[in-house]
């Protein structure tokens, strides 16, 4: 069950096929889900394009909204604007596991990384599952991180999967939520994508798109949440403009009904699949194509709206969990 | 008339005694208006606190949430943490002006600026006002710019006045607003007050606390606009945490339905009374007090809340006003 | 006399045809020059190219080495990633000025400017020449900033003139210096000039590209200098290169005995001639040209040796000059 | 045998008694080396104060001179201002592996993270030594985390130890390096003292302070390093005061010769032990002291002087190593 189901859709910008990130041609989606005992977390991989990234970089942006997050590879990706592994997204206390995966994969596919040629820079996002899941037994292994990127595909599934397993948002079930926007430049058509990992919001804090309000009464405040939003699309952007367009997820988080607490973690990641960026260039100068500035704010209103419809997404695929220590958090089809 | 008189109040977090940000103890707010021919527009200027600023600086941060704007101080404000003149808002041609005003009267104040101590360095903030106002006059003078300062007071207008007297907003009549809210902490009272210059937001795009969508019709799509928010407070904060603070600024422009548009220079600068910072100190080392950092939240979601509401407060003090070349902006309070 | 003419050549680069910023194609450089009674001042105005820069606008960054500065227009420069106007330098209480000045240069070719289009950015950067120089006087007029744009030459002089004329660095004086390299990208030239308004440094803490020390002695600490560094090329860069290229500016600061003082505004501008960035633009998707990353590095040693170069240069072009009651400062090649 | 050893001292300031970081009182240093086979890698361990860091956490900041790096932990660490785990330092692929080790222990500690309380930020940072070490082996193990902390002491070892046992410096062996410098505030005695891990510049651009270059010829460039700066100090500084000392050390870089080349990951952090933040504070107000901004030159200069020197012990304590492949670095002191 998807948002639009029950529903819930936001802006007014027409969406794409799937109205999701896969939307965007080439992206895929894959997840690794445990749920067993008082572990309920996961992986979850988003692949830009088909091939390896290492040789074939997708220009990048992250954008910190709140840096109450453990992220890593940011530092890179923002310097050099270009993103050179898929995005893995776990719990918070998994990212060193994923990134050492990432790293492992990279060896296998390009030999002279860290010999002949630079090492490679792994980005995994992260937010915190703790309620649900026992985040202490670090239950996520590398072989889960393989399996996510190994399950990859243009149709994958929403709400309580992969990283989003044990997620919790506004003291509901949160988790895996996803839109997309369709967009025109120059007569062609083009797309952006939006996933999220959803879990922020203190209970009673959702905001419906009709203006109504959601309290789940029983759940407890959470003290520390987290969202990630990755967002991307083939529209051509250098890195300057992709950090833009992340930053407007801010907006998206703020009509869910979030002030973007201290606790949580809120970070954006934007690429574009638009040109690949060859990690040996065979020419001094390279031509790329952007987008003309003043044509931006369609890809504002379009990050805004995916984001704030992903979160909705979220909460609507994601059913009523039981997790440690019989912590429950419910899901927000049962409420409505 | 101001916002809550016609029923759109914000959030849940009690409001301070006049619901403006002189309910910052020390806060002052002076205005000059320009009405005359094509010319609407202006200057406002606020004193954190009724002493000289330069050798008693206030701690304080900036925030650009989106930087298509051209106000002027913020480069130093960002690296040493203190505000040390007035804050002065005007037209995006008055801000050199303005500038010089600021440096005239710290140097008539402290005839050792430029000389035996360092230069003084004047923050001005601005707004384009050119759909209503013949900006390209450059109308606004030094004399205004003192004018403002000299009639600053706890009890001052709201809406087309000073620096808010030709802005648009959502397609209708924008301006100055404000509103406050009442904190707590340790059991002594605190106070966060906001004041907007409000210039920004698509017609229609405006959204009420209920959920209504206010649309202008007939008035043209806003190209370039813009929103500056001061957000004062009596909490003693150092800077980064009032960088944080100033952020949430942009949660509250969310909520009234913007996604921080291309041409929106939005920025906020927030200012703490709880310290003055000397020019000269006479110790090496200096005591000062913190909030602790888990306490945050509540000054989040109070920013959050006022910006928003101060935002609904310029829309319904201004009135309908024809400017240049008869163009015309309909108060907010004309259409509900 | 120039820094190579007394033997003080830094880096191992080769340099441009005229070892200044205009070896870049179509950069131009104009100063007015103020000496009269307490006055040592004036402005310094570098232009891009000799088209109109509103609708021709190029690609930009800033970076901020230390925030102590007054400077106007980084913010929407750094957040567009281009520059509209011409470069201004002057002392920190005329940067109000120069500014109106620019953006009534503006209107004047572009009268849309602020109706129906956006308003203008202008940029202005600033030193402090307090020491020789009368600066509460603020003598610098608009008309100053006219004549300094309209003498603009590829042919310029370097020293005490323009926003140089009472500058000190390193207790000497100081004031405009210039540099530049050649590059070679796909077998084709290409150019990376600097121009400083050099105004940093404490007495005694020169050091000549052999090691040397030069101690000025007589002269008082400078308690708050500044640099600003502009940087040109015609490399085509974009916004994300120019600002990782900008930041080397602070290496050939290093280089020169600096360690960036707490009162030095120091600020690196860089701007790219390769494309012109149109203020409307008839198509959506505009293409351009980039450096590959991997190349960059000829960039970050050219940006750094050339920095520290026209440092030296601005020492040596400069004499020995009186000012302000009786202020002396001497030339470095007097004490050679 | 340290830089000074061999008569290479750098700057102005009294050194501290051991010239190095652990003259900050309570600061102490471990080391795990790993030299077998192709393996010449290993981690070093920073201990700001002998507790427990999550429960008092000390005030840091972190300042990125160049992106090219992965460390972990610095999106948290800037936004709350605070370090609340040892830093790490190791090779760039063993991050993930000693951010989880410092997971697993402050968990130990502290059960309640994760569960009652938010997670923990670990902070880990690195360079590639993959010129001489194997490091597609991923070698470094959890326990090897664990060792360098439990091994941390006042009395460390330099050059060729912990995480610099394969490092390399301009073409030389590199590794481990410290300094510190005395200061006075108040007229009461205070420390700064730096650590490097020293795997940056290109061979022949080594610069020794008398102005000598050092060309170790035969030496390959090095295409990947980077260099890691930490900075500890007792002075009562804010998190924004670290920030700007953080960012001297890339003037200390600078004086060896370094431009910041695109390929080095350059991070400095900066801590200050005059204050513990509590993680749960029992008042909403905390009492803290910082420094007169004035004062803060002396700092700069300190952190530019100590990095300077840091990096030449590295260099000079480092010996001679032969590692992959049969790679080979000199030792400086060789040379000289």
């Amino acid at each position: 069950m998807r948002a639009r189901d029950v529903g819930l859709s936001c802006g007014s910008l027409p969406v794409g096929e799937g109205n999701n990130i896969a939307d965007v041609p080439g992206v895929t989606v894959g997840h690794a889900t445990l749920i067993e005992g008082d572990i309920r977390t996961g992986v979850t991989a988003i692949l830009p394009h088909d091939g390896d990234l290492f040789p074939g970089k997708v220009v990048a942006a992250a954008y910190v909204l709140n840096g109450f997050g453990k992220s890593t590879g940011l530092v890179q990706l923002n310097e050099l604007g270009v993103l050179e592994t898929p995005i893995m997204l776990t719990n918070t206390f998994s990212v060193g596991t994923c990134a050492n995966a990432l790293i492992r994969r990279a060896i296998v596919s390009n030999p002279e990384i860290g010999r002949e040629t630079a090492t490679v820079n792994p980005v995994v996002l992260e937010c915190n599952d703790g309620y649900l899941n026992d985040i202490q037994a670090m239950a996520v292994t590398e072989a889960h991180a393989d399996t996510a990127i190994e399950a990859a595909l243009e149709d994958f599934a929403v709400g309580s999967v992969g990283a989003g397993t044990g997620m919790s948002c506004f003291g509901l079930k949160g988790g895996i939520g996803t839109a997309s926007r369709l967009l025109c430049f120059d007569k062609q058509p083009y797309h952006l994508g939006v996933l999220v990992l959803a879990n922020f919001g203190r209970a009673g804090d959702l905001r419906l798109p009709d203006g109504r309000r959601v309290d789940p009464k029983s759940s407890p405040a959470s003290e520390a949440g987290s969202c990630i939003i990755v967002i991307g699309t083939d529209v051509p952007l250098d890195h300057r403009q992709l950090g833009r367009i992340a930053r407007r997820a801010g907006v998206g988080l703020a009509w869910c009904g979030s002030f973007w607490g201290n606790g949580s973690g809120d970070i954006a990641l934007a690429f574009s699949t638009a040109h690949r960026v060859p990690h040996n260039a065979d020419r001094d100068l390279i031509d790329q194509r952007v987008l003309a500035e003043t044509r931006i704010d369609r890809l504002f209103q379009a990050a805004a709206e995916a984001t704030q419809e992903a979160v909705l997404d979220a909460l609507t695929a994601a059913g009523t969990m039981v997790g440690r220590n019989g912590h429950r958090r419910t899901g927000l089809a049962e409420l409505l």
